[in-house]
């Protein structure tokens, strides 16, 4: 892969680990990441159990450019995301008057309270980050962005976050649908990666209809080889007496 | 947490982490899990990437009792799930008769080639596992269970997979929802949640049809404990004068 610019996410929730809510975020920030060239390289889900936190937010910003968290910044007992990432970067956590006005804002000066109020304490030296839907800022320090968990927050604040991270070379993908087995082209499969190295080729078997399907998907920062890639599998494809159908690039 | 027996997901593929594939069996193993009394504790994602799935497949397998991967199986050059897995456990990959045998009676004698005999290769010493839907064997090695990544064949083969582990006590949740603010009732939550310390407390916000309310899920293995921690929060929303409604268990 020739794209240099990194990110892991942390997952921090039970309630995706105990399957009562389905996780909708990976999703959403792999795609927004690709588009701007950078490479979503690792999930990790852990309990809302600061050790765990801790252990994988430390691996996760050693390992890529960018980390990012959600879920765990809420007001109640069982948000403990910013005390977790304080004690990951041995950090103590304060009060930022600029949250708190963010907060007084939303919820009036007599609405504010004890639990409203830990919205506002974040780690020391972070950067708050802006929330246009509720006031809970989410914040970034150094290369880790902890961000909300519900999926709706997530996005609005999608766009003003990317905007504040360097560009890499967009990732694109182009996928060609064939009907056939995979099985039936693993090995001439495995030729046209071994041509385009610098590419992802990944083969997805599908049914659809009763019928059985392959879809092959070509990824990767170098357009022109992907193209080059594409057409080489659709006459592959054509050889087998199988028509194909290219999806548009995204 | 009073439940002995753990379990780590371990999920493979590039189409996730890219956001090509919405991922979908975690949370039909963390449920499934969770009634068999399992606690899924953590989940990675991870790359095609041989360094990759070995490195989280030995992190995780050192760390609790069952291990499942899913995804990477299949006879496409894409599919490096069972070379990993041998790589991370010092052992080679062999021929296994009875998947051959398997193999020739879903694709026909005829119908074998090198890219699906590919799929009868299996890690030494492993045992094959049900496949009632398509034919490439899963298998298990000492406590790490290496499934498909289609959610289709994941949910067929897991009732053959479920009964073959030890029964935890059951993990079951029970779900209030009210309709308040969770920072209106932070501090009381936080009461409950330490007079109950063997019990899970996890506060989830949510906006339905324009109006904010908040579930509270009470989850855990001592049914009693539960239905008083349920009736001391339905007590506490009422003091509220919030009416609030019970979910059946799960």
């Amino acid at each position: 892969m020739r794209n240099s610019l990194t990110a892991g996410l942390l997952i921090i929730g039970n309630e995706i680990l105990s399957g009562r809510t389905r996780e909708a975020n990976q999703q959403t920030l792999g795609e927004a990441l690709a588009r701007h060239g950078i490479r979503l390289k690792e999930t990790r889900v852990v309990e809302d159990r600061q050790e765990a936190i801790v252990q994988a937010v430390n691996a996760l910003r050693a390992t890529y450019d960018f980390v990012f968290t959600t879920g765990g910044i809420g007001p109640t007992h069982d948000d403990i995301t910013t005390e977790s990432i304080a004690a990951a970067f041995g950090r103590v956590i304060q009060e930022v008057p600029e949250a708190v006005r963010r907060l007084r804002e939303y919820y009036g000066a007599e609405g504010m309270n004890e639990a409203r109020l830990k919205m506002a304490r974040v780690v020391a030296g972070a950067h708050l980050l802006d929330n246009p839907v509720s006031a809970a800022p989410g914040f970034r320090i150094e290369n880790v962005y902890v961000l909300p968990g519900v999926p709706r927050i997530l996005q609005a604040m999608l766009p003003g976050i990317l905007s504040g991270l360097p560009d890499g070379v967009p990732i694109r993908s182009t996928s060609v649908t064939g009907w056939l087995r995979e099985s039936e082209i693993a090995e001439e499969l495995t030729a046209i990666q071994a041509a385009f190295p610098h590419l992802d080729i990944g083969s997805y078997p599908f049914v659809r209809d009763n019928r059985l399907g392959t879809s092959l998907v070509v990824r990767g920062t170098d357009d022109i080889a992907r193209v080059a890639a594409v057409n080489t599998i659709t006459e592959m494809l054509s050889t087998h007496g199988v028509e194909s159908s290219i999806e548009p690039t995204v």
